[in-house]
This record gives structure tokens, sequence and C-alpha cells, in this order.
């Protein structure tokens, strides 16, 4: 059976896109990567609970806030502080990683080259891609181009971005019409135990919900309309 | 004064890459990158004797560790033990990291776009490249291609590889004339006081030297005749 490395961050665009994998005929290695987040252990879990919800056995935990640091401690761009705002800058001092994406992507083509898988799935959204670049679809094509050049002959990797044309409404309404468990997800920047419902995360994720028709499934503190 | 990031390992490619940069009118931003090999201290001292060396104050240690154990924990293909052996497979149990360049180049641009570097150093060489294909010049041209599209517009960070069409014997001789402090780096990878002069490692800088006709000022167990 033909394997693919699925990035699993424990949010909702993630798990839709492992269920994606999975329909695709996949056997799956999933793989998450810290960055020193406050949500950390809670997002964690939710990598854990989703793996454990499709029995999927090949997990590999890769922490890379070192880098973050990066990020926080050599930050000296005033500029960078004034597009992050947006994320509830409060919350995330030192997780913003510059070419994030592709630091992801060049560790899952190092263990999809190990494993010898055939794809990366990876649930980037490029309506999210204000101030990320490494969201488009062109950047994902120009990687696969490294991925090419760059691993043993004979192999091909792929990358795979089935949610890469979605809204948050469409990822919302696929992943109800796929069955996936999103209950089990966690979008939340603020807390790791009841989702706070007001930090961009949760009101992106809120407003997906509201706007698919369906009630998100887990506990918030607050329930905003974001419509 | 335009910043550079350097990639500087301890050895002596990434020293004279240093001297290139240098040269090239740059502020150094140096990066080394640990991923758990045998003589990780040694090289480190190395990194930071070659730093002290050229007065670069800005210096980023990176651990990427946890990803080299994928190479040794997750491999399940034996040809790639085979390609390994040619160098002293025993001494590098864990250290072989598929793509690892690309992981290295990833970290490297997201420290270069924090500090808006314009320029990142790598001491590849071509002629090392076999069984890495991420040594090679398409490769490092791609990547620049997803430097391009994942970073924020406006940047242009370029990859520069001086030593990429050299031999070991041209490197020497380059070092030499640069008046690189070759006696400050480490390339065996075996020992971390006394280099072995019979690892491959060791081999090819011994050899370099004796083809450029010129002394290696370090120290060895053991100088057989490499010509």
């Amino acid at each position: 059976m033909a394997l693919a490395v699925v990035l699993l961050s424990g949010g909702m665009d993630s798990c839709v896109t492992l269920v994606h994998a999975i329909r695709d005929g996949y056997e799956i290695a999933a793989l998450h990567v810290n960055y020193g987040q406050l949500t950390q252990a809670r997002e964690l879990q939710s990598f854990n609970d989703v793996c454990d919800h499709y029995s999927v056995g090949r997990r590999l935990v890769v922490d890379i806030s070192h880098l973050a640091a990066i990020g926080g401690s050599s930050l000296t761009d005033v500029r960078i502080r004034v597009d992050e705002a947006h994320l509830d800058a409060t919350d995330v001092p030192s997780s913003y990683v510059p070419f994030r994406n592709a630091n992801i992507l060049a560790i899952a083509t190092s263990w999809a080259e190990v494993l010898a898988a055939e794809a990366i799935y990876i649930g980037a959204v490029e309506e999210d891609s204000s101030g990320y670049p490494d969201c488009r679809s062109e950047f994902f094509r120009a990687f696969e181009n490294v991925i090419r050049l760059g691993t043993k002959p004979g192999g091909h990797i792929r990358i795979v971005t089935p949610l890469i044309a979605m809204s948050k409404r469409e990822i919302v309404a696929d992943g109800v019409e796929l069955n996936a468990p999103l209950h089990l997800t966690w979008s939340c920047y603020r807390n790791s135990d009841v989702a706070c419902g007001t930090c961009d995360s949760c009101a992106l994720r809120l407003r997906g919900f509201q706007q698919a028709g369906t009630p998100d499934p887990i506990s918030y503190q607050q329930r905003p309309l974001y419509l």
C-alpha cells in the first residue's frame, strides 16, 4: 500500500486533509511539528487523538522551537510585528517563523524519502496566504521541483494540497461530509482547556461553522456571531 | 553594510566559503547546525574559533538531531546503508539526513528573512554530490526559486556557492591563498582530540593538502599518503 506523509497540526484544516489522504488510498505517516506555541501540548493531544481515531500508528513529532526563537529574539523589523497584529500578536510572541512551510516541508521530505512515501499532504489554504507567501500553489509547485532535484533519482514525492482553493466554510462543509472527527481538533491560540471563542483562530473557525450552517462540536467560553 | 548568512560547519569548505563572503563585502551572520554527529562538540568549537578569528558576533546554533533520528531509527532501505558505507558508516550511525541541505537552507532562509540578509553562502561542492543530489547547482537554483516565492515580496535572497565547481585540492589552494584559518577547522568524523587521519573525511582532506603541495596545519594520529 502506497504511503503518504500527512502534516497534522491538530487543527481542523490538517484533520480534513488527513481524511483526503486516506480516501485517496494512502497508508498514513503523520508528522506533527511543535514550534514553541502556547497551546503546544493541547495541539499535540489533538494530533494523537486524530491519529488514534484513524488508527495511524506511524507518527513523528519534531520540535523546531529553536528555529522559532529566531523570529522572537532577533526580530528587529517593525513591519513584521504590524503584519502579525491581526493574528492576536500578544498570544503568539515567538511562534512566528518566517518561511515556516519550507522548513516543515523539508522535514516532511526527509521523512518521506526514508519511508519511500509517494506524497506529502499539507492543509495549506491560499485564502489564508495574506502575509504568508509560503501558502500559495506556486510555492508548493516550486518546492516540488526542489524535492525532485534534491532527493534520490527515481523517487517521486508529490505535494498534495486538497484544501488550497477552499474557504473556511467549504472546509467545514467538506469535513462534515467526510465525517472528519472535527470534535477532536483544536484551533484556539489562547487556551488549552476550553476554547476562548474570541482569538483570531477561534473567530475564523466559528465563522466557518456558522457560514456552513452546522454547529461546531467543541465547547467555547463565548460564541460570538461572526457571520 | 549588507548582510549574508554563512553556513559554517567547522570544516574546511565552509571556512573557505566564509572568507569568500567576507571578501564579497558582506557583514556575516554565521549559522551552525548540529545533527547529533559524534564529533558535534568539536565541530561547534571550530565554528566558534573561526567566528572569533573574524570577529563574527552574530551566531546561531540550531540542533536538528530530532530530524537526524529519522534516518537512523526508521531506516529500512538496505540500499541507503550501502551508499553510506564509503563514508565510514560505523562512525555516523544516525547522522545521515536525507534532504539535509534543504532542511539547512530552510533554516538559513528563515534567519536571513528576519535579518533582511541578501545572501546565503553554503560551501557545497558538486564533486562530493555522488549520492547527495542536494549538492548540485541545479538544486540550489531551484531552492532560490522557492525562496523567491516563499518569502516576503521585495526581498531577494541569493544562494551563493563559491566552491561548487572546485576539487578538494583547489579548495585547499584557495584557502591558503585567502589566508583562511584552516588550522582552526575540524574534519575528522572519528575523533575530537587528534584527527585520526584514516576516516574518509580525514582522507579527503589530507589528499587535498597533499595534492595542493602544502602541509595540513592540524595534527593527525597518522598521515597516510593519499596521492
